[in-house]
């Protein structure tokens, strides 16, 4: 063991590992020396400049590479991928190195100018970067083909001569943030600030998020708990309580933009540019031209995708959405089985009976779901999209599209067909908790539990018994190297959107949704957390500016929620089962319809104002904005002026 | 007059007189001079760099200037503007003067390279960027404050020294125009590019809108006749009309804008960078330190606009909406009053009467309309926006909010209250019918008439009976200063924006109502072309790449159409009215409700997947914007690399 610590102390001084490079075992010697090469020859030859070194255990050389850069090469980097730092006088800017002394914390010996997993994401973006040039294939693989522009690694990742590459843990910093995060037992916000340094925007935008829609959720669960304490069901209370619900759930989303940008802001992401969209590593086709880059690249032509969403997955989808009510209604079987036994024999033991062909839909739903799930990224894989963000998009709206109706469907069907209001309060807190509970085991403690058992194992292997500071090197990569992945905040968002559905559509039936709603976000916190920092690998930082796609797809659950107006489920409920059933009553029925109809239109008005009224950026924000965009139509004024004289005098 | 024609032909003889400047009589001679002398300076010394001539009639000077440039002078404008123009290989491209030989038709004396329009757009930027230097107030005027950076032009308009700046007429084209538009009776498209190269982006946009949203109405209008003929009032009649219009509205307001993008990226604006807004010429303050620019200009405190904006403009506006629902009471007690006449004495009189209240309201309605109008704009004017963008904006929110209620209110009164589907016909079709009539006639035909009155005294005063295309310069500015000027879109949208509302909310009770849409904006297309080509001064070309705000407004209507559903109305009308007051059919009602609910859901769902999956810009389009994106992005790459080469080789 020692030996490879005296092995690493032999690196240059500056060298410091920040990503690691597995190849498979068995790689050819001259693919590793070729691919090593171009890694850190010089920029101009189109190498990536970077530096490089292998890692050596006991067993020998285990193909594992370690990729680490310059501070200059860094700094460098940070400009190529157009990073934004604050400077001096507190604006954000974008970063050159040109300018780089008029950034705040900037001096040439200050290595942390830069956190380590801004580094990381700079060395990424290099090694994706390194395009083929010549080369007709991988050197030692002649089934790997590469063309001009081609990049290597996507080409070896695909190809299975990369087995992957990852960012190591800063054990350090890890120890810090995981105390700060979750070690104490305190009441306040999360290190926002710091999970973004550590895991970048994305992720720290998601438990920002998640925060903020805890925080919010409180209104709603301090109001539903007398509702459901005091049983009220008088009409008015319920159009109250509905009313607010729709209200401030305009608010929170409103006010999350805001909040998001003032925090992209101050992370420099809302600024930084869009980088033009390589094609996803997965995306296949024959050579041809790209009209829009006029460079060699494979072409999939758009009528075969077309053809193959419109006449396979959107068929497929459809079937699993029948399957899946195909269920509902053996779920409503069961329901009615479990009635009749209960009327029968009346029991402690039947009447818990009730309860349970709702918790076996529940764990029947979330299966389903799961499964659906890989069908759904198979199928929109072997659609064969160009670019990340329409894959994203496609996978985004088959999933939610069938998540969407397995969990709801019943619930609505209890609700407008069955009209039972008992059924309905029952399923929908069996849902929710189930759902719940089962979501939290195997998200975060199940992999948790596995993980931590490998750990053992590992360290009884190595025969030694430190603990996690006082890892080697080696040590610490073996490790990691073994985590699951994390693969993004999709699942995470996805389940916050499930619960904002059963909040919003349904609490004014079940006041309590709300409350647990909130105990679940403030435990997925920590089993969160616990997730990022205990259960996988360290991610790639992917700066973004906000929460994208999901809070268009969270608008839309609003919209149905305002359209579908949630005052008529207790008023058709109450009238639709007891005494409109005379006829006198119809006409009182009709006017409290048309009453409804004109409040659900003032409530749509004043749902437009506020959003129109409440900006979405802060004002300071929106100034700084302003001036950065007015400094550079003012640059750009300058040039054209400075022509204009040239050519006026000419 | 022969002399003041000599007089112009001693002018160089590149002077094309494009803009002309009215000063107020009694201008001191001073102001004129230090005007002109402002106008014909060179770039360096803060002048525009233009030419200026006055013009001399008979009368004398009568203080007015024509303002013309050089071709080169308007080229080098057209590169400080960002005109983009059609290259040599196709492409939409920024002009700038260094690259001009790739721009097609592009040659040194090729003067038609930029339209008149074009030219005219460039002088009025021009005139309105001369800004104030070291000048404290306008020369002769101490009243009249400037500080550095103020526009000239705009302080001279507020203060009353001048009185207008109008581009001039072009009588060969404007014939020409003329011919191709309406002069010859044929069925066809109008001359949109013509009309941009006329009038600018902003009006050919309006018509194009106005021809697209004709044709998008024919199929309703077709489908709407066998309705109306054979009064097919089955349930499921009308929900197939009712879920056609619904799905038709969303497809034509998907399609305009890929329309709208194909005709933008032709005319150039699509690609045209924004300019950076000034304040708007009414706005006023004290001085301060804008925190944007950081320059000295005019402040006012974002505090003090939204007093005004909450505490009076609000309050206003709810009185206003209050006091046109009393008049809406007032109709229907007419409306009673004359059904009782009717009853009580049967006649063909008495039968025509009926009309009479809708007729009376309809008018009501748009004098009440025109009046709000007025007291909008004072309003917002008062509420003193910085930007003319938000001044806009707020005008249109309060214009159409009042405009809404006034038009719809007493319709859904009766058709959510009163459940009087004959009413709601009759009424329906009486103020569309007057509506139309009234503002086809405010707005052209009066106009025309004055105007035609006005020049034939014009002409008599002058002695001559020349015909339009001999008139001489003199003449026919004397005739184009003294014609009214053209406000603007708005209220031609308003218009279309009011009869979408009709059409598409209320269609399915009385189907001939898309039948006189169409009618209406056939003649609509003549007596607006009228309006332009020979009431109205030459407006100033705006570029713009869409309808803007529009497109928001009509889809609100949509949404709301979408929540409202209109298969509701004639469901309940016909339930509500006749076979539902007695009981069994009640549990008859509620099904059919829900499944009424479902099937809006449907429609919503449908609604969404067909917005996601018509792009907003056609596949060639995207690829050509696509392509100008990768290229600016590739030439900032090239200089990071040639920065990063130079640094690392240091």
């Amino acid at each position: 063991m020692a030996e490879s610590w005296s092995f690493l102390d032999t690196f240059e001084h500056n060298f410091r590992p920040l990503v690691v490079i597995e190849f498979a075992k068995g790689t050819k010697e001259e693919t590793i020396d070729w691919f090593t090469k171009r890694i850190v020859d010089k920029k101009a030859n189109g190498g990536a400049q970077l530096l490089v070194k292998p890692l050596v255990t006991e067993n020998g050389n285990e193909n594992i590479y370690l990729v680490g850069a310059s501070h200059l090469r860094l700094l460098l980097g940070a400009e190529t991928v157009g990073l934004v730092k604050e400077c001096n006088d507190n604006s954000m800017r974008t970063f050159t190195y040109s300018s780089r002394k008029t950034f705040k914390d900037f001096a040439d010996d200050n290595h942390n100018f830069l956190t380590m997993a801004e580094g990381q994401y700079i060395i990424k973006h290099e090694l994706e970067n390194l395009r083929a040039k010549d080369e007709k294939m991988i050197p030692g693989y002649p089934q790997a083909k590469l063309y001009p522009g081609k990049s290597i690694v996507r080409r070896l990742l695909t190809s299975g001569v990369l087995v992957q590459i990852f960012p190591l843990h800063d054990r350090e910093e890890l120890k810090k943030l995981r105390h700060s995060w979750y070690g104490r037992v305190k009441v306040g916000y999360q290190p926002l600030d710091e999970i973004r340094c550590y895991f970048g925007e994305t992720v720290a935008l998601y438990f920002g998020f998640l925060e903020y829609f805890t925080f919010a959720l409180i209104p709603m669960a301090v109001i539903g708990i007398p509702y459901y304490v005091f049983a009220w069901e008088d009409y008015d209370k319920y159009v109250m309580f509905a009313t607010f619900n729709l209200l401030w759930s305009t608010v929170i989303l409103e006010v999350w933009k805001r909040i998001c940008s003032v925090m992209t802001y101050r992370w420099g992401t809302l600024l930084m540019k869009r980088q033009f969209e390589e094609p996803r590593p997965g995306f296949h086709g024959v050579l041809g031209i790209n009209p829009v880059t006029g460079r060699e690249e494979p072409v999939y032509s758009s009528i075969k995708r077309q053809i193959r969403i419109y006449l396979v997955s959107l068929p497929f989808v459809c079937l699993c959405l029948y399957f899946s009510l195909y269920v509902m209604m053996i779920y409503f079987d069961l329901e009615q089985w479990a009635l009749d036994y209960h009327e029968e024999n009346e029991s402690n033991f039947s009447s818990l009976m009730l309860f349970v062909p709702s918790i076996i839909y529940a764990v029947v739903i979330e299966i389903m779901n799961r499964i659906y799930r890989y069908a759904a990224e198979f199928l929109t894989s072997w659609e064969n999209h160009r670019l990340e963000s329409s894959y994203q998009n496609h996978l985004v709206l088959k999933v939610l599209v069938f998540n969407f109706l397995n969990c709801f469907a019943s619930l609505f069907y209890i609700a407008f067909v069955l009209f039972d209001m008992k059924l309905l309060r029952q399923s929908l807190a069996t849902l929710l908790i189930t759902s719940q509970i089962l979501n939290q085991f195997a998200e975060s403690l199940l992999p948790y539990w596995l993980q931590k058992r490998h750990k053992k194992r590992m360290k009884k292997r190595m025969c030694s018994l430190k603990t996690d500071a006082d890892l080697s090197l080696v040590e610490q990569i073996n490790l990691e190297k073994e985590m699951g992945t994390y693969f993004g905040t999709f699942d995470d968002y996805l389940e916050l959107f499930l619960q904002f559905g059963y909040v919003s559509l349904f609490s004014c039936v079940y006041p309590l949704a709300a409350v647990f709603a909130v105990l679940n976000n403030i435990t997925e916190i920590y089993s969160d957390a616990l997730k990022m920092c205990r259960v996988y690998k360290r991610p790639f930082a992917e700066p973004t500016a906000n929460i994208g796609v999901w809070q268009v797809i969270f608008y839309a659950v609003h919209v149905l929620h305002v359209t579908r107006s949630n005052c008529f489920i207790p008023l058709l409920l109450k009238f639709g089962n007891s005494v409109m059933l005379f006829s006198p009553c119809f006409k009182l029925y009709r006017t409290i319809f048309f009453f409804l109809l004109f409040f659900q239109h003032l409530l749509l008005a004043i749902k437009f104002i506020m959003a129109f009224v409440i900006p979405d950026k802060p004002r300071d924000i929106q100034i700084k904005l302003a001036k950065l965009e007015f400094e550079s139509l003012e640059a750009l004024k300058q040039q054209v002026r400075a022509t204009d004289m040239y050519n006026s005098e000419k």
